[in-house]
């Protein structure tokens, strides 16, 4: 593909340090490899740390925003898209991205997982533990394991380099 | 509340005979119960039974479309929505509900049941084991399990009942 | 057809008098042709006029409401479809519509038609003026208009007969 | 602001040589001064020309698609926005631009103009002649005229400039 890949960071808003660490240093990676990075665009937890790592390393960062207008949002966040549909717009976040990480998260991380499973999208877990429950996609090949942002890069050059 | 309570019925659409039976008979209950159903509205699995259950016994059934047309509609929703939206109707399919109740199904039925808590509507599985995953609403009373279409329509009698 | 069909009505959440009158009128008319009646589903203007004709005349009223949760709805909708997209469920309104009726109102109602007309539906004025905007729907038959009520029922009747 | 102002440029999927090479000059415009271009990023008419304006100015390129996957969209996009969610779309689009740009086009287009116009949002119409429709925008200092794409920049930096 021509242009940049788009690395989608789904994750909670509210997320312990060393979460925030490993999607700070997720960021940092996502824009060192010249990919771009796209999450749900606030101020808050997973998003605003993946998107602060990557603004910082020089990348450009997109934030799909569930409200109607830019309050809540990042600071680190160059390409607001505001939809104004709350979490229906998560389903924008999975299809916008070409490989969609995840972090650590809650009920509206675990929406984006399944959505972006049905949508046909890779999906990394990063330090996410989903049981039994996406077993299938996982012997398939779709979901794939990883335990430091180092190893999820490792994962979405495997699949930039499929043909 | 004056207006009927509208019970929605997540699944999947690939079910095995016994799940297409449950559904069948949940959709029999809710409408016999005088509530209203709504559905993803396709002509397919949980959907078809549990809207086919409902319209049998006289119900009300509603049926939120992913497609922007009727194509692929089951034969017994009264009130299709066309949404042309694709699996963003899941969240609509959730807000619109009352009581949310998650029958067997595949990754979009997860999104769905997470969707659900998310947006803090009540949610009833019927032998549908998401492991772990949502253990914080269970505990909370949020999250329900049954193990017969009756018990479902026991928790929703319970649910309606409160002030 | 078997299922009833439906009969959106859009129009503005201000209106004047004798507007209000004509929706109501005209909600009443569709009730009591056994069409289901869908709008906007808020407490106000046409809205709330229609679905009130609707819903006196024992007619089955739809509302697609902007918010995600009832707040603001109007107390004569009995199927609240709750979608938390603001003005995005315009597309839905009119995709759930098998013919749109547009009342006068503002910029949304104006684009819930243009939305409509690309959309495929057959489109009925009742006293809005849009001037030459849409002559190439007016003329190939897609976009009608009327003076009253009853001139609205009649070209409904004529589309609905159509094979 | 400290990041990019996205300027919304919308307009029909057919257009005529003059409009398409106003589009084409009005996304080198903005382009050169270092704005964000933010379209419906299909292939066709004035997206595909202004997003090859601004691309081949060296600027960046944001495309909201209406389908589900990558199809048919304009080779000039940069970061497309995947929606799956057809004209339901463009409440995004005008959701997402800080000023919107009109240029001729049909029942899509005029729906991003009203839409625009009640989310708020400043709209300039190219070469666009709405007739009386919204009058009352156009006296509030909402809705403004321009007939060349170096008009429509002026308004834009005057409205830019605002405090």
């Amino acid at each position: 593909m021509t242009r940049k890949p788009i690395i989608g960071v789904m994750g909670g808003g509210a997320a312990k340090p060393h979460e925030l660490e490993d999607a700070y240093r997720l960021g940092q990676l996502i824009a060192q490899n010249g990919w771009v990075l796209l999450n749900g665009g606030r101020a808050a937890g997973i998003m605003d740390a993946s998107a602060r790592g990557a603004h910082e390393a020089g990348g450009l960062t997109v934030g799909v925003l569930p409200t109607e207008d830019h309050h809540g949002m990042s600071a680190y966040i160059d390409i607001p898209i505001v939809t104004g549909m709350g979490s229906a717009r998560n389903m924008i976040n999975v299809l916008s991205s070409d490989i969609v990480v995840a972090c650590p998260g809650g009920a509206g991380t675990i929406s984006e997982i399944a959505l972006a499973l049905k949508s046909r999208r890779p999906v990394i877990l990063l330090n996410v533990d989903m049981g039994a429950l996406f077993e299938d996609y996982h012997s398939g090949g779709q979901l794939k394991h990883a335990a430091t942002p180092e190893q999820v890069i490792a994962h979405i050059k495997a699949l930039l380099a499929r043909p």
